[in-house]
């Protein structure tokens, strides 16, 4: 705490150049490979300051993309009624956030990372580190086979993004929730649980 | 004729001048609405530079988005071997037309309908009126439900744009291409020919 100075401490400054410098570690370093220590010294803070603003490295990288959603708390939720009922919580999960005043924060991630190359990095880095592996622990799916069956969700899940909440095409946009799960449902399922070897 | 300046004639203005035009008209008025007549007078120019430089009002929409394939031509390939091998040709043909050096105008018409509101009209207005329609055609999909099967397909491809060549998210981003037909085939097939009520 000796080497800070007065005016950084508790500053709306110092949330700010924690967060940029987090931004920078991440997308170039990647999450494993970058400390809070080092984020905190990029920043000129102490690292006790970082957890004072932003709790763990792992809410700080979330809190660094403004991710509308705690993956930590979210993805247990998708299982809860048993990993055959996944496609249709995720999709309902999915319609709740975006649906909700959160919604806006996800589109403006989806078109910053599609514009800027750091956000890519960041977003990309995000989904690898922070959503599959939980998602093959919390899953308990094929590890081998795992990244490749949240890489396809996540297909699914951006497609309807940008579709409904971003292009607005219709009558996705309008479809109401209960019919969205029916029709896209159980193509999230099959990408979670069935067989990705079926020729069509 | 009489009208143009000797400089509109055939100079390469005259050819962005009638894009930009196109552009501002179908945006605004949609495709139905906007004649080749209006974006003459529009651009100043006579309606038959238009139909030299670009041909049908359809080509000329689909240059002024710089759309990568002509929907006319291709949509009824999807189909050329029955309509239960549609989702596996629409991937193979999304993938071809990716994979190419076509891919980077995707991408930045993507890009663009992320953060513009002007392309993401034009896009919708595309995917409706130049896509939706030739499909319900082409595919002899039930007319009632063909916009939603259109629309739910358009938010698979488009995922899958963003997420193997945007965001470049792996193993997606590097699987090979008669893989991700066997992923991703059955899932769009599902969308153009399956039952959307079923619960997962």
């Amino acid at each position: 705490m000796i080497k800070r100075s007065g005016r950084r401490r508790g500053s709306p400054d110092t949330r700010e150049s924690i967060l940029e410098a987090a931004r920078r570690l991440f997308a170039d370093k990647g999450f494993d490979a970058t400390t809070v220590r080092a984020i905190a010294s990029e920043a000129g803070v102490d690292p006790a300051m970082i957890h004072h603003y932003f709790g763990t490295k792992e809410e700080l990288f979330r809190e660094s993309l403004s991710i509308p959603f705690d993956p930590t708390t979210e993805i247990p939720k998708i299982v809860a009624e048993g990993l055959e009922h996944a496609g249709e919580n995720l999709i309902r999960m999915f319609v709740r956030v975006w649906d909700s005043p959160l919604g806006g924060a996800g589109a403006a991630l989806i078109r910053s990372a599609m514009s800027n190359e750091w956000t890519t990095r960041l977003l990309r880095e995000f989904i690898t580190t922070q959503i599959m592996r939980k998602v093959v622990i919390e899953l308990k799916i094929d590890p081998a086979e795992a990244p490749l069956r949240a890489s396809l969700v996540a297909s699914q899940l951006a497609g309807l993004a940008v579709m409904r909440y971003i292009i607005k095409l219709e009558p996705l946009a309008s479809l109401p929730v209960d019919d969205l799960i029916k029709a896209v449902g159980p193509n999230v399922q099959r990408y979670i649980t069935g067989s990705l070897d079926a020729a069509a």
